[in-house]
Parts: C-alpha cells; structure tokens; sequence
C-alpha cells in the first residue's frame, strides 16, 4: 500500500499549470495521510515541475513535521487546508488553484453563495436532480489567510455546503474530496462550470 | 483483421479529454463489430488515460457481454449508443462529448433544430451545396438517459437527420459514422461549427 | 541539397493542426521544386498526422506527376496553388488553412480588401512603416474552385498585393513565400492578426 | 557554477512560443552574466526553436562581444534591454513578449500608465496589499527603437516603476529580475492579468 501521495499531487500540479491554473507559483495542493498529517506543497515553488522536495508535512494544527528541503515553508495557505481536513474528516485531498475565470465569475454575485447554472456536469459533483439549483459557497479575500480559514470553518459549521468546493473571491477556488484522484475530477469540473458561466456572459445568456 | 477498435477510441478520447470536451469523466464513445454488439466506454471512468480495460462489450440491446474489469457498468448513456446503431446501419462507432460551447448553442434556439452557419467546413458532414442550410437535430435533456433515446428513435424513424449529428441541450453533441476515423473527423467538425457561432454571437455576427 | 520538402509541409501541417487550423481534414499545404512541379496534400487527409504518401506532385498546370499512393487525388483546392506559383515566380511554397478567426474577420467587410489593424507584427509581413495601412485581398468563397483561382489571377495581374496573404471569405487564408519556413511564420502572422482582430472587437475597439 | 544562462532562455521561448506569445519570430529574451555583457536573442530567429547558435552577447552599450554564428545579428531592441540593465542594477534578466492581449490592453488608456485589476496575482509581483492600486508603465511605440529606449531611461530615471514590467502600446510587455526563473514568473504573471482584463472587458466588468 501507498501512503505517499506526493506523486498524485505532482501529476495534478503539471496538468493544472499546462491549463493556466496555477501559473507564476500560484495555488496549492494537499493530500491527508492515515496519520492525519498532511503534504502540503511548499510556498513560492512553480508548479509546472515539482519534485517531492518541494512539499512540506504538516500536522493538522499546521505544524511542521517533514521538509525534504529545510528551506521551504509550507504554503501561506495551510491554514485553508487544516481547516477543510477539520471539517471534513472523509476529506484526503484538498486542492486550491487560481483561473482567471474562477476570479472573474467569483465577482458575478455580491453575495456569500454563487448560483451555478443547471448542467450535466453537476452530477459529477454529486448533484443528481433534473435542473438543480445549486450554490457554491463564496468567501471575501482577507489580506491575512487566517481570518479567511476562520470564517469557512465558522460558516461550515452551520451550513454545510452542497457540493465540496468554495470559491474565494478573486482568489480562485478550492475543493476537497476523498481521494486525489477525486480532487483533480472536481477541479476539472468546477473549472468547466466557470468558464461555462463566462462564455455565456460573453453571449449574454 | 484487426475488429477491435478500442485502441481508437481510446486515441480519440485522449485527444477530445485534451481538447477539454471530456473533462471530469464526462462523454462516452463506442464502436461496433460485425457480430452487432459494440464495445463502449465504461462508466466514470477518466477519459484521459483510458485503457482496454475501461470498456464494456454489450448487445445492440444494451446486455453486457464482456467485462474485462467485473467492476465497471457499461456508460450511463448506452442506450443512446443503441439507438443510433438500430437507426443506422451503416454506423460503426458513435461519439458523445460534452464541451462547454456544445452546451451554449444548443440554447441559441428553442426549437428542436439548430440552424448552421454556411461554412466550407460542412463539406466535410457531407453538404457540398453553395451557401447551405442545414439544421442539427436537437433533443431535451431528460434526467433519464432511456427518454431521450426513445425521441431520438422516434424523431429518427420520421425524419431521418441530414447530418450524422444530433444535440442534446445542455448536454453535448453525438456523431456517427461508418467507422472510428469518420466519426473522430465530425467530432472535430462539429465541435469547429460551435466555436464559430460562439465566437460569432461575441462580435454581434 | 535535400530537394524534398515534404518533410517541412508535415512538420508545419502537424503544428497546424494542433493550432486548430486544419481540423476535420481541412486546408492544404504546397511546396514548388525545382523543376517548377509542387507537391501538395492529397484530399481528405488528416493533418495532424501526414506522412509522404499523403502528398502528390503535380505539374504547374495541375496535371497528376507522382502519386505515391495511387488511390490518393491532390487537393480539391491545386487550382489556387497553380495561380499563385504562376503568379509570384519567386513563390516556393503556398499554405491554406481555415481557421475560425479567419472565416469570421472575413465577415468585418463587404468590400474585397480587409484592412489589417497597424500592429508591429505587419513587419514581418514586410510592412515597415509607424501606423501602416495594409489590406488583405478578400476573394468571394464559389462553390468551384477554378472560379476563385482565376478571380484571384486576373485581380493580382492587375494590382499585386501589398503582402504575401489573401483571404476567401469563410474558407480561410492562403500566403505563399520563398521557403516553407516564410510560409510558416506568415501563416503565424496572419492567424495572430486574425485573432487580434476578433479580440479587439470583442471588447468594442 | 554555471555562468551560461542560454539554456534557461532556450527554455522560456518555447514555453512563450507555445503560449503564443512569440509567435512569427516576435520578442527577444536576454540575460546578463558576472562581466555585465548580456547574451540576447538573434534577430529574426524562429523562437520556438532556438538553439545556443540563435544568440549573441552584446556589452551594455550595445557592442557585439561574440556571434556564434556570424550572420547573426542582436535583436532590433536590443537598446532596450541595455536601458533596462543600465537603469536596475540588480536585473540579470529582462525578457519581452507580443502576447494578442497585451496588445489590446495597451489601448485601454490614452494615459502613460495602465491600471491594474486588484488581483491575488500581484503578490507576485511584490505587491502585498489589500486591494493594491497599481500601474504598469506604458510607452509609445515609436519605428525607431532607441527613441522607446530613451524615453524608458528618462521616465524610470525620474519615477521608477512599482513593479517590474513595463508595456509598448501595441508592441508587448518587457519584465526584468534578478534571474530567469523570476524573469520567467512576471511573464507568466503580467500575461495572466492581461488575460483578466481582457476577459473582464467582455463580461462588461
């Protein structure tokens, strides 16, 4: 058995660069071990060629337990991740990554909750109805990580979210799930669902 | 003689998941072999890195006859598949994919026939007529895959199509053709015509 | 001396290809030798994947030289080659690809000259001027193409065109130069104007 | 130690020639070694396949030091790069590209400074402030290019720019840094903004 997803997160960081997903070290990605610790891709690394140097282990308060390289720090968004692995305990994989249209549609609504619109591809994010209404959870970007780690903590406790992916406004999205191989999926759908929404603005639909 | 064809279509599938028309398991292809039973995608599976393993051989009614991994169920839309090859004699592979402008034009029109752009590019569905018209039939999207099958069988049965081609709204494009080369060339036909009339309806055409 | 050139017209055809300028089997590459005789594309032959039977050598008037595969005809479109390497004598090699912006900036005009935006890529048309003028010629699209040919023969007779490029109305560009690696970057050229174009109109300029 | 940095910029041109970005032999990327020469870009030279030969090293008043190959001549804005090295010490590396959207950009203001969308992205750039209001320097595109290059000098010797970028009004973005790899992650980034702004444009933000 394989308990290093650090390969899994490689794989997913080349593809999401290749897409424009994670350019000028943008994004990070994270994946939970049965110890409840978790790899976490160093800050500032560029993602198109990451090496298994080039994450960090952290524990789920976000202390530093492993740095192949000692002179890396976790990224500056840990505590987004300790926080989704909190309230998530299904979660073994949370991916974070920064499209242009994901910052673009995050500024379609003022509100905390972004309506998605009704197509095939909600299925794959466990939406099973005939036209769903479904929305997306929607944060405001505070300069300091920790207050944004905190007010989704606070919201989730009290509203769970339909669908495991939240939107930080201007700061691209993040979805949890429970396997790597689940996370690239989601990415790969909600990425679709937002460039959905802005080739459809652009034929005002 | 080589009669199985899976080795296209998983050619073809990389290339569609590539061009982001199958992203997040979405769409499923298949091909039929003389005996009339045809091998199709199975369901949920990445369409990315497709193996012989990822298809199931089934009936033109739709039963499974071979499985090479017991745990995968033949594509959720087989049934589709089937009527295509019922209505079709002549159809040796069927695609279906899902891209994001596929899913914008089919609500260019409530109607139940997309009307095409004259372009030289139609030469190649098989319209060799100086500036044509032609529609691409065009289906409801039920939450069950049996319901639209029966109207395509049924519309079919009455007003044969002039195009191997067929939409579902919100739900992506279907092509047949008399083999799997064919039937790669009209996806990338279609898929040609919907960007233009996207791009087209963005500069006020 | 390697007096060969299908080797380039694969190799640029391939790029092409993947660009998605020469989708579903569209467009047409040449390259004159010598002797004053050109190979061109076959008909209906994938672009993306060429290999030297795909070619077939024709004479200047368009008679039939070489076939290394005898089932194969050359180019619907030999026609337009012939005038062109008759023409510009300097000419060795003449591309045809059918790009989406192409078809449609052929649509910004009623008139048979498209006036190009003044960009610092003209220079490599060979335009050398601050703020240039420059019009592509613009060709109605005939069902027969002996038609085009000879209305682009007769106009260039009488006023040869500013650059090495000339647009048919939604069917694509054609440019032609003294190598097959001018003919690459001019075909780059044009396709970056072309999308410049369309951006600029997305966005009202 | 490697003091030969021709493979770092080999490198980035393909990866901005598959962009798009250096399309029809456009753009130049230079780095500056120990002595204070720079090696830069052959003019005219294809960049998505340059090789160490495509290169020449200049001194920083624009004297050629070595040619590998002697018909080589340094890019026409080499002037340029050497303004650029003369006015920030700290720059090993200075890299300009002709992205479509940094084009159009460039025309979203009559002023000499482009505001930027307060984007996550800046921080990149060494922007760390919440909604940071920031401007890229913006330069006329005069035909003779030391005249741009003299305009640089004096505008940054009196107000130096913010950020490390600067835009030529319809003729691409120039960034510096004191290596390649950042060199390379302010294209990335300054190209993704330009994206934004663009795709903002078309929802009418």
């Amino acid at each position: 058995m394989n308990i290093d997803p650090r390969e899994s997160l490689i794989s997913a960081a080349t593809h999401f660069y290749q897409k424009g997903w994670m350019v000028g070290t943008a994004g990070n990605l994270s994946a939970r071990l049965p110890d409840n610790s978790f790899w976490i891709t160093a800050s500032g690394r560029p993602k198109g060629e990451l090496t298994e140097q080039d994450f960090v282990r952290v524990d789920i308060d976000g202390q530093v337990l492993e740095k192949p390289n000692p002179d890396f720090r976790p990224s500056a968004e840990t505590s987004i991740h300790q926080v989704i692995y909190q309230s998530f305990p299904e979660a073994k994989a949370c991916y974070h990554v920064h499209s242009i249209e994901a910052n673009l549609v995050s500024n379609f609504t003022e509100g905390n909750g972004l309506l998605l619109p009704s197509l095939e591809m909600l299925k794959g994010l466990g939406i099973w109805q005939e036209n769903p209404s479904v929305e997306m959870p929607l944060f405001v970007n505070h300069l300091e990580v920790k207050k944004i780690a905190n007010e989704i903590s606070d919201r989730f406790l009290e509203s769970p979210p339909k669908i495991p992916a939240l939107l930080i406004r201007n700061h691209g999205v993040t979805v949890w799930a429970n396997s790597p191989e689940s996370a690239y999926n989601y990415i790969e759908l909600v990425e679709y669902i937002f460039r959905y929404m802005m080739a459809a603005r652009q034929v005002s639909f």
